[in-house]
């Protein structure tokens, strides 16, 4: 049995939708690569009682529970509290905590009092643990049931100290623990229904008999995702993904895989470019400067990308990008022509090999019968020439700009490979 | 006592890190308006006697429960048939759920046909739903305990099916029910700790006096939210409203305080921006296209933003913007010398009334000594003249783009209101 994990997301912030965990994601992954087993994340308020009452009932159910959130300066941080309830402990004045804390605010220059906070108060027979990124120690506890690691909620700390902690406690719980073999199958054109429908009947069963399948839709494509059922040794492992291969390669759902494994597409993207020796730009329209963030969010996209124009406006568009007035008169800004005329010339004013434009409608105004909100003309210019197409995709603006931003990515890889 | 809500998130994707969940944080934010309480949210995976489990005791605390997930096509879509197991009734072929099919599959000229799938199994007794973006139906059931609603956990579907269908359930249980008065005070520039310490002691106990009081730390900044213990008459409300401003107007907060309201910060700078009628653009080094793709995610942010330069490449800050080969030998490209020369650039190349640039070190890599990542150098220029300053950071990547944009954002507001 995998090692059991439990996740307590801890603050009113996140049920009141002003901030969005990200905490819960960043130990999903982790669990995934050490192969733990996250079984529920819980999101609950800063209620002293619902702090206690789901501490208990998650250490039931896992071997660790990860907890994020209220161990801060103010009073609506309760998690210490609860734990001292859970365990029937008074708080402490903790000397290991002192010691922390003249670390955590030395490296800001700062010096630590008890005046400035409650941090060096602990429940009794509770480990304070190193904050390599902030202020507050986090905890490690234990009742009957489980080994509970508290950490902060502000995602930098807790991210880094999942990865100092996290990786510590299980690999001496259980030493022997490996992530087992995964293939991810990532698709993009085809929705989920047609796969399995009419594109390749049967084909969810032939996943399954390689192990547990898992289909997973997003905004670009649908993943297919085979974990195997036990550990293997290479050699098996290596048999076991190419007989996968090979069964997909004989479907019809071949056509529509783009890529062999976990990289996200900008950084796909970025690397089949680098093999080229090809720069990048854009010239963004509706996509207001989304794609060219995408690829900035990878390290290291410099070599790659040297810049984009962001041309919300016509006479952008113009000045910049050398668009004709006679094309916006006669096709409009959202227009194959259009697309290709801010490829061509992203392709010089950046100065790059590949360029890839968009001009589309994001919404929610701008709309009309013709070319309803999203619409969108997208063109990739290489020296080669140009290509362009345009498409209707759904959905708000938010994600119409992410849908927008993928193809135009997808349409560049199918460049960059033959 | 108001309407509680839980939420019960399915699907392996979330569990495994793969895909973040939307739909809590959407959910959250309409029981907000409407003045439901969102009491917890539990993220769980595709098991059948999992989901059922959680049915249960979700329905126990709540008077709804709203679920995200499950209803697809796949195998491994079992939100039904744990819903069955729950009320022990059968999937039942249902008339009303084929009538629906015929209209969900007519708007993309599609036919459904029961080889398709089998939406129209629904367990007895139980009611289909009508969804306005996708194909799944939804569906309405109660137990003793609770109503649920199960909706599709597309995220475009989910939010429109809950504003069509939450809000009708809720005005049906809880007619009278009012969202309560809140104020939020939103700061820039000062830590919590420092906020409730040094900078106001006693400040969280006057704002509890008002009401409960929530302090929500975030990336760029710390809000503050007052939220009244009860309903109120307008005048009251306004009394109160009133007076929390005054409190914190005569507090040392008042420095720090950027908006007394709930704007984003890419939104209140369109506003302010259209108020004195001034164009925006921005030249985007080390940012990467984010800030311009945060103001291009507001709906009808074009009659302010016109445009931006994404220059990544030192030639393209000279070639585009007019940067100084001196400038970038004696001062280098992360200096408030080069920030302000590009934010000069932009004013002109982009033909806009406020440029804001940004110059900096976003990392893993390119840090120095002097320089290290998260430095970053940000200009403001307008017609009047421009203003530049270095500012370090901390963060990983993403985060610091985030960080930037933010302070770049919050500097030019400094030239809307003076």
């Amino acid at each position: 049995m995998p090692l059991a994990v439990e996740c307590i997301i801890i603050g009113d912030e996140l049920l009141s939708g002003r901030t969005n965990d990200a905490n819960g994601p960043v130990l999903a992954r982790l669990c995934q690569r050490i192969g733990a087993q996250l079984r529920r994340v819980h999101v609950i308020g800063d209620d002293l009682s619902e702090i206690e009452s789901t501490l208990k009932q998650a250490s039931q159910n896992a071997d660790i529970v990860v907890c994020s959130g209220g161990l801060g300066p103010t009073p609506d941080d309760r998690t210490k509290n609860a734990l001292a309830q859970l365990l029937k402990v008074p708080l402490d004045d903790h000397a290991h905590a002192r010691a922390l804390l003249k670390v955590h605010y030395g490296r800001l220059k700062r010096e630590w009092t008890q005046e400035t906070n409650h941090y060096h108060l602990i429940p009794k027979g509770v480990t304070p643990i190193h904050n390599s990124k902030g202020l507050a120690p986090g905890l490690l506890a234990k009742n009957e049931d489980a080994v509970f690691l508290f950490l902060p909620g502000v995602p930098l700390e807790f991210e880094a100290m999942l990865e100092e902690h996290l990786l510590e406690l299980a690999s001496s719980l259980a030493p022997e623990m490996k992530a087992r073999p995964t293939v991810t199958i990532r698709t993009h054109g085809v929705p989920e229904e047609k796969i399995f429908g009419q594109l390749c009947p049967g084909l969810w069963e032939q996943c399954e008999s390689f192990g547990k399948l898992s289909s997973l839709p997003h905004y670009s494509g649908v993943d297919l995702v085979i974990s195997a059922k036990e550990q293997m040794s290479e050699e098996a492992k290596n048999q076991w993904e190419d007989d996968i291969k090979t069964m997909i390669q004989s479907s019809a759902l071949v056509d529509y895989v783009w890529q062999w494994g976990e990289l996200s597409l900008p950084t796909y993207l970025l690397e089949k470019c680098r093999e080229k020796k090809w720069t990048l730009g854009f010239a963004e329209s509706c996509t207001g400067g989304l794609a060219s963030s995408m690829i900035t969010d990878i390290p290291g996209s410099s070599d790659v990308f040297l810049g984009s124009i962001i041309c919300y406006a016509n006479e952008m568009k113009q000045s910049l990008l050398g668009v004709k007035e006679q094309t916006l008169q006669e096709h409009g800004a959202v227009s194959t022509e259009c697309a290709q005329e801010l490829a061509i010339g992203a392709l010089k004013t950046c100065g790059v090999d590949m360029a890839i434009s968009f001009s589309g409608i994001a919404g929610p105004g701008g709309g009309s019968e013709q070319k309803p909100v999203g619409t969108v003309a997208i063109a990739v210019a290489t020296k080669d020439g140009v290509t362009s197409e345009l498409f209707h995709f759904h959905g708000g603006r938010t994600l119409l700009k992410k849908r927008f931003a993928a193809k135009g990515m997808q349409m560049a890889l199918k460049k960059l490979i033959p």
